[in-house]
C-alpha cells in the first residue's frame, strides 16, 4: 500500500495536476471572482465505520458532513453533491440511508444531483463528491502559514475519539462523545467566516487528529510548529471521561481523529481581536494551540510545563487497518 | 435492495434534485453559453470486474472510460477527474493503477485534481467523478426522442459481452472481444460531433445493453420503440464467435452490456445524410436499429423477418448479483 506522501508526490509529478492537490479540496477558477471547490471522500465499512453502531441516519449524516467539512476548510459554500453507494444485498436500509442523506442535504442547501448505486459482496462503501463555490479572495490553503502565526482550532479536540473508544468497547454513557463520532457537524459557518477574514493565513479540517494534520499543514507551508499543551483549555468533563477510559487527555487531543474541527493559523498581532469576535459570533471560544516556527525541518514540537515532550501517539488502530493518516489521504 | 426506478423516483421526489437526474450526467448551467457536466461511476470487484483477468492497466483504463463515456453521451468535453480507490492491503498494484490512470487522463486532456485512497477488507472499489463542459446548445438528453425518429448506435453491440463470457469461461482467442470488455474506448469525438448536430434528438451511452438502455430512453421520452433486427448489420466474425459460445447473436446484441457505444435518435428525413457524413468523419458506419413509436406504453417491440418476437433476454448474471440494470443505476 502506498502511503499518503507517495500518492501525493506521484500525482504532483504531473505538472497539470500539481496545482490542484494538497488541500482539503481542489480549486477550479471560474472567473475573476469565483472558483469551484471540489472534494471527494470515501467511507468504508469496518475501516471508517461499523454497522453495529452506525445507524443509516448516522451514516448518511457522517458521509455528508465529512465532505461539507472539506468545504468549510476551504472557506467555500457547498452547492451540489453526488452520492455513490455499494450495498451488500443483505442490507435493507438503502432507502432509509438515501432519505436521510437527502434530508441532511436540504438542511444545508445542498442539492443531490446524481451518483451511482451498485451491489457489494459484504461491505458497505459510500463515496461522496461535493461541489461548492468560493470567492477567490476567501479561499484558504494549507501552504500559507507564516512564522509566528498563532495555531488555532475551532471546535472540539479528541471528543470523537472518546466516542469511538466507548462504542468499540460497548461502554454505556459517553453520549456527547459518541454523538461527535456518529454525527459530526461540519463547521460551515465558521469556515466561511474564517475564510472571509484576512488575518487567517492558512486552514484545513481535522480528520486525522491534531498532530497528524498540523504536520501536513507544516509540510505544505515548509514550517515547523510548537504545540503548547498548557495553553489548550480542557473541560473537567473531558478529562474525567479520558480517565474513565484510562487514556491520557493530552494524547487524546493530539491523536484523536474525526473531530472535523477547523485547524487554522492567525497573524499574532490580530489573534486577540479575532478570538474575541469569533466568540461573539459563534458562542464558543477558539482553542489556542501553539505557534508556527520558521524552522524548515517541518517538525512538530510539543511543550508541557516548559519541557519539550514526546508523547506516545500510537493510540489509533482500534479498527484493524485503521490508521487514517496512512490509508486515507486526500489526494 | 432498491431498484433503479425506486431510487430515481425517490431522488426526483425532491423538487431541487429533479432536474439534475435521469441522464448520463448532471448539467449545471454556468452561463448562457456553457454548462458543467458531472457524473460519477463506481466499479466494484467481482460485481463489475475480476482481478483474475483485469490488469491494473485494464482497471485504470476502464474506470476512466466508463466515465468519459458519460461525457460523450451528453455531448460534453471532459476536463477534470477525481479518483477514489479502496484497496485491500494484500493488493500491491495501487501505484501501477494510479500511474496508468494518470497516463490515460493525459491522453484525453483530462486533469486528475483529487480524490481519496483508503484501505478495504477484501474487495477493490474504484469510484470516479468526472467533470466536463458543454455548449448549452449541444447537450443531448434521453428525454427528447420524437415519434418516427431513427434509432441509431455508434459503435459495437455485444462485443464486450462475448469478451466477458470468453474470459469467465477461460476460453482462448476472442482477443478483440476481450479487449472491448477490458479496455472500452469512450466515443468522445463521436459524442461531441453528434452533440453538435441538430438532427440528433436524444442520446445516451450503452452500458447495460441495447434493450435495457433503449427502454430507459423510451421511458424518459414517454415513447415506445421498434427494434428491427434484420436492419442491424452483423459481421460474420461476430456471428461465428457467438456460435462458438453457443449464444444467439440476436440476444447478444440486445442484452450484452458494457459496450459503451452511443445510442441516439435522428430525425427520419435527415438520417441518410447524417449517416453518410458520420462515416466520412469517423471511418465506420452507424448501426440502424429501428424507430421511435408514438405509443406511450413505453414498450420495446422487436421485429425479425416481419414478425414481432420476444427473445429470451436473461443472458446476464454471469457474475453473482450481476444485473447492472438493477444494481447500477445512474441516479
Amino acid at each position: 500500500m502506498l502511503n499518503e506522501d507517495n500518492i501525493i508526490n506521484l500525482i504532483k509529478s504531473n505538472p497539470l495536476s500539481r496545482r490542484f492537490v494538497g488541500d482539503d479540496a481542489a480549486t477550479i477558477p471560474l472567473n475573476d471572482d469565483t472558483s469551484l471547490i471540489i472534494s471527494k471522500d470515501l467511507l468504508v465499512e469496518d475501516i471508517h465505520f461499523r454497522i453495529r453502531y452506525f445507524s443509516p441516519k448516522n451514516l448518511a449524516h457522517k458521509a455528508l458532513h465529512v465532505n461539507l467539512s472539506d468545504m468549510a476548510a476551504m472557506g467555500a459554500t457547498p452547492k451540489y453533491v453526488l452520492l455513490g453507494i455499494s450495498v451488500p444485498s443483505h442490507y435493507s436500509f438503502t432507502k432509509e440511508l438515501l432519505e436521510y442523506f437527502m434530508l441532511e442535504c436540504q438542511k444545508h442547501n445542498v442539492i443531490l444531483i446524481g451518483g451511482d448505486t451498485t451491489g457489494s459482496h459484504d461491505k458497505l462503501f459510500i463515496s461522496v463528491t461535493i461541489i461548492g463555490t468560493a470567492n477567490n479572495n476567501d479561499i484558504k490553503l494549507r501552504s500559507t502559514a507564516q512564522e509566528d502565526d498563532i495555531i488555532c482550532v475551532a471546535g472540539h479536540l479528541g471528543y470523537a475519539h472518546l466516542g469511538l473508544i466507548a462504542l468499540e468497547k460497548n461502554i454505556n454513557d459517553f453520549d456527547l462523545f459518541k454523538q461527535k463520532l456518529l454525527q459530526p457537524e461540519a463547521k460551515l459557518q465558521a469556515g466561511l467566516w474564517l475564510g472571509h477574514n484576512e488575518q487567517v493565513t492558512s486552514m484545513m479540517d481535522l480528520s486525522d487528529g491534531l498532530f497528524t494534520d498540523l504536520n501536513k499543514l507544516c509540510k505544505a507551508s515548509n514550517k515547523s510548529a510548537l504545540i503548547e499543551l498548557n495553553n489548550i483549555k480542557l473541560t473537567d468533563d473531558f478529562i474525567q471521561h479520558c480517565k474513565k477510559l484510562q487514556l491520557l487527555a493530552d494524547e487524546v487531543i493530539l491523536s484523536g481523529g474525526e473531530d472535523y474541527s477547523l485547524l487554522f493559523t492567525v497573524k499574532t498581532e490580530k489573534y486577540s481581536e479575532l478570538s474575541d469576535t469569533f466568540e461573539q459570533e459563534f458562542g464558543y471560544k477558539i482553542l489556542q494551540i501553539g505557534k508556527i516556527l520558521q524552522k524548515s525541518d517541518q517538525t512538530i514540537y510539543i511543550k508541557k510545563d516548559d519541557i519539550i515532550i514526546e508523547p506516545n501517539l500510537d493510540i489509533f488502530s482500534h479498527f484493524e487497518q485503521k490508521t487514517r493518516s496512512k490509508t486515507t489521504p486526500h489526494i
